[in-house]
């Protein structure tokens, strides 16, 4: 008898490479790190019991994963349900967050539901800050789909909305009760967003581990082929070093800033240009750079160590000049860094790396900073090096 | 030499009268009841360190309490800035919670920054939600100034808006880190809000404390006159009460559950004619004597327990008869109920009540649900008693 599966090709096995345990007392969860996780119905198992299971994801990512991500959910649940936003940083807003309340509203979904956030940063924050609000708290999973997600903004809780005012502004600190990152779904990244993924990586080399920065560099040409052995350590270190640092100090009382190394200067660049022109990982790389030149004007790291990181994050495909903001450049920066969440009394607080491993939060006098600003910006020196790719 | 404050009457001296703890471990906070405790700077000691505290109230209110308010806080904060807001449910809206975080950003408040809610429950709740987002939370203290608000919703944690879906579905659990109840600031209470705040009293009988419920009879004509000894013991035990509660089950996961005796009914009625056309307390005044009725349906208690509910129900001035919803009554009611945060999988589920002061969270079949709503609909019988002074 002819049996009609011998002609199918079986789905390859799933395999689970790594799982990262984030220790945060009765909000401990899991991080899983593996090829093919998505399709495979054993991933899901274990969540909190529900009728109803919401893939919240977007239009770029829903028709790649989406069907198989509820196809996979479908033993586990009477009804898997999908909500499909708008892409990008300039929709992670109120009316944005809002369609998934309608959704979950208008599909009478409980306060047991359970969402899933299939995607990059974006839907992964306004998932994440739906799930804190909805009904007062439901449970949700995050699912990330871009390099950044998968090192960065998955892991930890941060859930955020932007408002016109700052980025991030309106928020909760709220965790999933697990992270799965499928390392297959990069194969479909945009080469753009997967080189902004890769400064999330780049980051937690200065100010946590000069020996994963020692090995960024070495494999940077690696990493930007995306060979999977190296892309898979990549996620796994950054993944534990986030989690040391998110296990020390959940909710950004102390230690946990240092996370933020060149994001002041970075969110300065994505509210300056309009949320969405450059990427957070393109503003975050720049800004990366501008804390370096920072750091040696403290006197905290030499010419070298500045021109190094420069290099690598230029040879990670990322922008290291400073765009000019009009009307006045460094005034403008500052003024947009005065609202950043780490300023206190209008005092602006900078993460500063020294060149063993050590982050700082440093208050720094705003002349000091007008100086790193212009030192920085496009066009004010040697422009050749890490141009914006658009 | 005349001495020109000898002819200035001094401010009374606040008189502290009880302090009620609420246990819920590192979220712990004392609730302070007493009178004139608004006005004193003592009273605004010892919270967390900030430059800026920040006053959020409402057009009725501020007028009122704000300046008092903020002149006592003045020897704590460098800054005190007020944001006012629209008064009434309808308004409880993202839009209107867009005006703390407009006024927030604007005058760049950080992370540090105090919310204090000095109003009702709609500021309560406003604020609460503003600040458990703002930054991704900041401290804040409910100062109420409404009896229902000090007996029941700034005490807690729960703060929400509304979705033109439902009625508190889009919030957070986010603890206050104190509650200041003055007593003196209910001389102002309009009589309607009054007895509004007596409904939340009364609830605490049925589920909680049958001598409470019996003492509340014998002096519900000193409590209609505000009698300060009485509303002050009504307040404290009221507090108590809950306190005891929430701190088993801070997010209601059970227990807490029961605190909505009368509410779901209540939250249909809210909703069904339109936020705002019915007083919150009217509404669950009317839905407890509903789910009294329910109660008797499924043999909890007798006829002449609902008749005493009843009675008292209507001698704290609140309407017993339930309104008539367009189109189909009690079809109407049973769609609203099953968007309420207590049901799931689209099953509503009742806090019912037996006659020694238990409560129990009950799913019941949509016929019973239906009887009940034609049995108490305004006009469907017994017209004369308790309808609705408006």
């Amino acid at each position: 008898m002819f049996d009609s599966r011998s002609s199918v090709d079986p789905a390859p096995p799933a395999t689970l490479l790594h799982t990262v345990a984030i220790d945060l007392g009765e909000r401990s969860y899991p991080i899983l790190i593996g090829h093919g996780l998505l399709d495979d119905p054993q991933t899901w198992g274990g969540l909190p019991r529900a009728s109803t299971a919401v893939v919240v994801s977007n239009e770029i990512v829903a028709p790649l994963y989406a069907a198989r991500l509820r196809a996979a959910l479908a033993p586990h649940y009477a009804r898997v349900l999908e909500v499909v936003l708008p892409d990008g940083e300039a929709t992670k807003d109120w009316a944005t967050l809002n369609r998934i309340f309608d959704a979950l509203l208008a599909h009478g979904c409980d306060r047991k539901t359970v969402l899933l956030a299939l995607g990059g940063g974006v839907v992964g924050d306004m998932t994440g800050f739906a799930a804190a609000c909805y009904m007062r708290g439901v449970p949700f999973v995050q699912v990330p789909t871009t390099l950044l997600a998968q090192v960065d903004s998955s892991v930890g809780g941060k859930t955020a909305i932007n408002h016109p005012l700052g980025k991030n502004m309106i928020g909760a600190f709220y965790q999933p009760v697990r992270v799965v990152c499928d390392l297959a779904a990069l194969a479909t990244l945009p080469e753009r967003e997967y080189c902004a993924g890769l400064a999330e990586v780049i980051k937690y080399g200065p100010i946590h581990d000069t020996v994963f920065l020692d090995w960024i560099e070495a494999h940077i040409e690696a990493l930007r082929s995306r060979e999977p052995a190296i892309v898979a350590h990549a996620v796994r270190r950054s993944c534990e070093i986030k989690a040391a640092v998110v296990g020390q100090d959940e909710r950004e009382s102390g230690l946990r800033a240092i996370l933020n190394f060149g994001h002041t200067f970075g969110h300065a660049i994505e509210a300056g240009l309009g949320y969405g022109q450059w990427l957070h990982g393109e503003a975050v790389g720049c800004g990366m750079v501008m804390a370096a030149v920072l750091s040696q004007r403290l006197g905290l790291v030499s010419p070298a160590y500045v021109e190094r990181l420069t290099r690598l994050v230029a040879a990670a495909g990322l922008p290291t000049r400073a765009p000019v903001l009009a009307p006045d450049n460094a005034a403008r920066y500052l003024s947009l860094m005065r609202v950043d969440k780490k300023a206190e009394a209008g005092e602006i607080r900078f993460v500063v790396v020294d060149e063993r491993g050590q982050a700082y939060l440093r208050a720094v006098p705003d002349a000091v900073v007008a100086e790193v600003i212009e030192a920085c910006a496009a066009g004010g020196g040697d422009t050749d090096a890490g141009t914006l790719r658009v």
